[in-house]
C-alpha cells in the first residue's frame, strides 16, 4: 500500500522481517527494529517496542508469517506469541488469522492495510462526536503507534481536525510507562494538532474547571456486556467524567470485542514488573526494596461508557455484543 | 526538645541557621541543608528542599528568625518568604508569628515543638477511624517530612500502628514531583509500616476491587466552608472514594483553616514549571517544546470529605469554620 502520512507505518513486513517503529526510543529518536524470528518478535512485544491492541493484532499475524517463512512449528510459534501479553484480545485474533492462512505474509499485510482503513472509518464516525473547538482528554496512546496506522482514539481526534472542527487535546502522561507523554504528544506534534501534556492526576481538576468537553480512549478488550479493559487509569477517568457529566467515548475496532468474555471480570489483567513504577529511565525514584503493585489495565463498566465508536458506527448502551443486536 | 523518632527533625534551628532535611535528595540519600539567610531559605522552599504545609509554617517563622538574627528588614523578609509559594496558608501564619515575636528564634522553635505535639494529638483522634487491619490509601506526603515531625495523614496511620491496629498503606507515587514514591515510601519503611507503592492511576482499580478501606490525605489550606486544597490528584481520589462509598479523611492542624477564604474557589492554586512533568531526574520524557499545564494543587469540595481530623478532634460536615461552631 502507499503511505501518505506524517507518521511512518508502526509495523510492516519488509524484506522477510517484521519492521516496527521502536517505541521504546520515542520521543527522543524515531528508529526501527526488525524481528527476523518469532523469538525476536516476542521480545519486541514484551518490552513494548510494539504495543497497542490493534498493532498487536497485526504483530500476531506477522509473527505467524515469520513462523511460516522460517519453517517454525506453528503450534509452538502461536503459544510463544500468545504468552507475551494477556490482556489485548487482538493478539490472539491476529495469531489465528495468520495461522489459518495459506500465505501468512499476505494475510498479515492485508490485516495491516485493513486496520488503517477501519481506523479511518472509525475516525469519521467519531469526528461527529467532537464539538467544534472541543477540548478532548485522552489517556495512554491509542494513536497510529497503537495500530498499523492512523489510530483509534487519536483517529477520532485526527478525523475531527481533518473535518475542520479544530479540536485540542489534553494528553494524560499515563504512568507508569508514559505512553501519553512519549507517544501521544509526539504524534499530535507531528500532526500539528494542539496538545497540552498533563500529569494523570490533573484530569479531575480540568473537568471540575469545565476545561474538558469529552474523553476519548482506546480499548484492549471489550467484554460481551460492553465492559472495557484499557490502560490502567481509564476507569478513574470514566468515574470522573460521569461525576462531571462529560461524555466518555471508547474508540475501538469491532475486533476488540471478545464475545467469549461475558463481562469485564472475565478479562485477564496483566501485572507488570514493579520496576516500571519504582524506576524511570534507569533512575530509581523510590526506596530500594519497596513493594510495588503494577496492574497494566483496568476495567470500566459499560454503564460509565457513553458510546463505543467502531468502524461500523457508534454503539450506545445497552450493548449486546455476540447476540447480533445493538441498540 | 528531645527527639526520639526514627525520622530526624524535618526543620530545626541549629547554630544560627535553619537546618532542614534536604528532601530533594530522598530517598537516595538522607542529608541536610542549612539556610543562613532569608534568601537561602527562600531558595530551599522554592526548590522543595522543604515542603508540606505544617513544615512551611515553621519555615516561615524560622525565616523571620533569620531576618532578626541577620538584621534584615522584617517587611522585606516577610515579602520575600511569602512570594515563594502561594497555596499553603501555614506559610503566612508562620511568618506572622515570627514577625510579631520579640525573640523570633524562640518563637519558631516553640512552633516546631508545638507542631509535633499537635500532630500526635491529631494522630490519636484519627487512629480510631482506621479499621483493624485497615488498608489506607494516601496521596503525596503528609508525613513527618511535611511537618516539624510525626506527620498529619501519616500521623494518623502511625498512631493507628502504635495503637496495634496493624494498618497497611497504598502509597500513591504522586506525580509530578513523586512525593509519595520518594518521601512517603521512605518514611513508612523507616517506621516499619507495611506499604505498597502504586502509580496514581491505580487508585480507582484498587477501590473497585475492594482493596481500600479508607483514604487519608493532608491539606495545604482549608476554606471556611470546609473545601480542601491539597496536592493535585486529591480531588480525583475524593470523587473515586465517594463513588465507591469509601471514607475520605483529611488530616490537618486547625492552623490549616483560613477563615479569610469563604470557599475553595478563593484559594490561590500554584502553577509550577512544566519541566516537573516533561522531565524526570533530568531525563526528558516528552517531545521538546510540548505545552504542559502543571497545577500543583486542587480543591476538594467539603461535600466529598467524610471528616477532617484535627488536633482538637474529628470534625464532620456541616463545617462552619470561623463562626465558632462545628457540628
Amino acid at each position: 500500500m502507499t503511505w501518505d502520512d506524517p507518521i511512518p507505518p508502526t509495523i510492516e513486513w519488509r524484506d522477510g522481517a517484521v519492521r516496527m517503529i521502536d517505541q521504546r526510543l520515542l520521543p527522543g529518536r524515531l528508529a526501527f527494529v526488525d524481528a527476523r524470528t518469532v523469538d525476536e518478535l516476542c521480545a519486541a512485544i514484551r518490552t513494548l517496542a510494539v504495543r497497542g491492541a490493534p498493532a498487536l493484532g497485526v504483530a500476531g499475524a506477522m509473527g505467524m508469517a515469520l513462523a511460516q517463512v522460517t519453517g517454525m512449528d506453528p503450534v509452538d510459534a502461536a503459544a510463544r506469541i500468545l504468552a507475551t501479553r494477556p490482556t489485548a484480545v487482538n493478539l490472539a485474533w491476529g495469531v489465528t488469522r495468520g495461522r489459518d492462512a495459506a500465505d501468512a505474509v499476505a494475510e498479515a499485510e492485508g490485516l495491516a492495510a485493513d486496520d488503517v482503513a477501519r481506523n479511518r472509518r472509525l475516525g469519521a464516525f467519531g469526528a461527529a462526536l467532537v464539538p467544534e473547538g472541543g477540548r478532548v482528554l485522552t489517556h495512554c496512546n491509542a494513536g497510529a503507534l497503537a495500530c498499523a496506522g492512523y489510530g483509534t482514539a487519536l483517529g477520532v481526534i485526527r478525523a475531527a481536525a481533518e473535518a475542520g472542527r479544530r479540536p485540542s487535546v489534553w494528553v494524560d502522561e499515563t504512568r507508569p510507562v508514559l505512553q501519553g507523554a512519549r507517544l501521544t504528544a509526539w504524534e499530535l506534534d507531528r500532526l500539528g494538532i494542539p496538545a497540552t501534556l498533563v500529569a494523570d492526576v490533573m484530569a479531575g481538576s480540568l473537568m471540575a474547571a469545565g476545561e474538558v468537553d469529552c474523553v476519548v480512549v482506546g480499548a484492549d478488550r471489550i467484554a460481551a456486556n460492553g465492559d472495557v479493559a484499557n490502560k490502567i487509569g481509564t476507569y478513574a477517568l470514566a468515574v470522573l467524567a460521569h461525576h462531571h457529566g462529560i461524555p466518555f467515548y471508547v474508540a475501538a475496532p469491532v475486533a476488540t470485542v471478545d464475545p467469549s468474555c461475558p463481562t469485564g471480570a472475565d478479562i485477564p489483567i496483566e501485572r507488570r514488573s514493579g520496576e516500571e513504577v519504582s524506576s524511570i529511565a534507569g533512575h530509581r525514584i523510590a526506596p530500594a526494596g519497596v513493594a510495588v503493585e503494577n496492574r497494566a489495565f483496568d476495567v470500566t463498566p459499560a454503564g460509565l461508557v457513553t458510546a463505543i465508536v467502531t468502524e461500523d458506527g457508534v454503539l450506545r448502551p445497552t450493548y449486546s455484543f455476540g447476540t447480533g443486536t445493538t441498540s
